[in-house]
């Protein structure tokens, strides 16, 4: 039986809401009432109900970010343009500074101004927010979320674990054996994967993991410098410090220069992202890169082909890291 | 007399091109041979002829930039958004890498789309560029431009003479005399500008620049390096260096460390924008803030008054630089 597409008088019957009105909530008008609108985005959702598509060329990707400070957004925002820009999509920006994504303020925008698809820096989208994307039939997908995946949300990542378990073997090749983590917060998955990536390389070659040296914080430079002070002043301190993103990494340079603490000589270190910094702070930064205008290329792709095909699986993906060993990783020298 | 409002009819009856044929060249259809639509726009432009004005929050405000690398441009473009976002207007992102600006492609993008405005990150727009945004009624306004203004191109900048006067005094109360500066191209209106400001507190504290202490490069790191290294290589090298940028600075302090050159005790270092990492190289750099998103906002704020009031002047504005002292200068040694 080939499957009808469900029109708008369709759902003006069920609901017994006029075509016009139900035309205002597809259009993001708003005047009209929160209880009509969530009867009828309710409808819509349920009953399977797309929008026409606007031809190629003449709709805004929404790109939705926490902020527009540092290089790992820009990164991000430079992949999604090139790869909008590719497929003549205008972009929209909108800053959204709620990183956990409680506050649907992006949402609202991306169905008043009828985004054709969003890309989003959020950690998480709630059911509600998702259920009104998919009554006026825009997808949407995340990158990097720190939250734990819906199945049917589409995300792209940097393989976390993969890039912890090479930073760790890179400081087991050198002959560190006391191995110390710095990351962010336990709440975090990201943060979770890249230390359990080091766990696994740790056990794997044999090694004990001391639970008193895996340190969760929140990504940032003081939060480094803090945990690697406090690591430092044991009578027996690491020989090496695996830290979760470069701020963190820049945050432990700086808490063994206070120390006395020749890094690499008596201490190595190693990031995570390859942040522009890494290369200009002394000693440069040996660190896992994600690979940031890849991942937005790719959720923009992803994306993209939802658009075009609503019913296709929604995918999780996760592109390769690499390691970048520069100046702050020695053999150890003791 | 009362100025009769100029009509499509009006242009239609002296172009001789159909009222439809006007909309398509308006709405930035592509139908429309290049010879009608340089005729149509010409006389749109001539005519003084104005788009009846979006209604408030459902435009787009069209940002350009050159590059979404580094914190010089995500200030700018914060700025920028949260202008927008205060007038309810959207932001669409160009990436226009032609930092010369004749490359139009962000013109044909600002007509296909109707922008509203246009706030733009290159250094010049071409007057045959100017002709067909003005035709459309699309206003504009440029950041820190490096060419030569145009009398009606509206701009905002950063006080870059003075910027250079602070940086100046401060190393002559410092003590130093044998002060050289490192800047950016000597066709960059803002470069000149940094190095008339050193020169002018240099001459106005009765001492002599020398023209071979005066270099011009890029901006880069890699040009801050190469100059600073000839000019350390000198019998009697310089005590202070002004940098034209922090890029260019942090090359000056590649160039000291490698030619063990200690800074601040044997060369004090300013340099001028104060990006974050600024605050994240060792020595922490001394440098001319630039308030970017203040530009950013001052620029929004601009060219929105522009669409509602079209006739108002096109002004030219500078913000304020601010000296941030930090660990890179010192008095000097001998």
């Amino acid at each position: 039986m080939v499957e009808r597409r469900v029109t708008l008088r369709d759902v003006a019957q069920r609901t017994g809401v006029s075509v016009t009105t139900i035309s205002k909530v597809l259009n993001g008008g708003s005047d009209v009432s929160p209880q009509t609108r969530a009867l009828v985005e309710d409808h819509l959702d349920r009953s399977g109900y797309r929008r026409r598509l606007a031809p190629v060329g003449t709709g805004y990707l929404q790109v939705v970010v926490p902020n527009l400070a540092g290089d790992w957004v820009s990164g991000i925002v430079s992949g999604i343009h090139d790869a909008a820009a590719r497929a003549c999509h205008g972009l929209s920006l909108v800053v959204n500074d709620d990183r956990e994504g409680a506050d649907p303020g992006w949402v609202d925008e991306a169905l008043r101004r009828n985004a054709i698809a969003v890309v989003v820096l959020v950690d998480a989208v709630p059911e509600a927010s998702r259920a009104r994307l998919r009554a006026r039939g825009i997808p949407f997908v995340l990158i990097d979320p720190a939250g734990d995946p819906t199945p049917d949300v589409p995300a792209v990542s940097a393989a976390n674990w993969s890039g912890g378990l090479e930073a760790a073997r890179h400081l087991l090749g050198l002959g560190h054996h006391r191995i110390a983590a710095v990351t962010g917060p336990a709440t975090s998955l990201p943060a979770i994967a890249r230390v359990d990536g080091f766990r696994a390389a740790m056990t794997s070659a044999g090694r004990t993991v001391r639970e008193d040296w895996v340190r969760f914080g929140d990504f940032s430079a003081e939060s480094g410098e803090r945990e690697a002070r406090s690591l430092l002043a044991a009578d027996e301190p690491p020989t090496a410090i695996f830290a979760g993103s470069d701020m963190q990494a820049v945050g432990v340079l700086d808490a063994a220069a206070a120390a006395g603490v020749a890094v690499p000589g008596e201490l190595s270190v190693v990031g995570f992202d390859d942040l522009t910094l890494a290369g200009y702070v002394r000693p440069r930064l040996t660190t896992v890169r994600q690979p940031l205008r890849e991942m937005a290329a790719q959720a923009t792709k992803t994306v993209l082909e939802l658009v075009a095909h609503p019913r296709l699986e929604r995918p999780r993906i996760e592109l390769a890291t690499r390691l970048v060993v520069r100046e702050s990783t020695a053999p150890p020298s003791r």
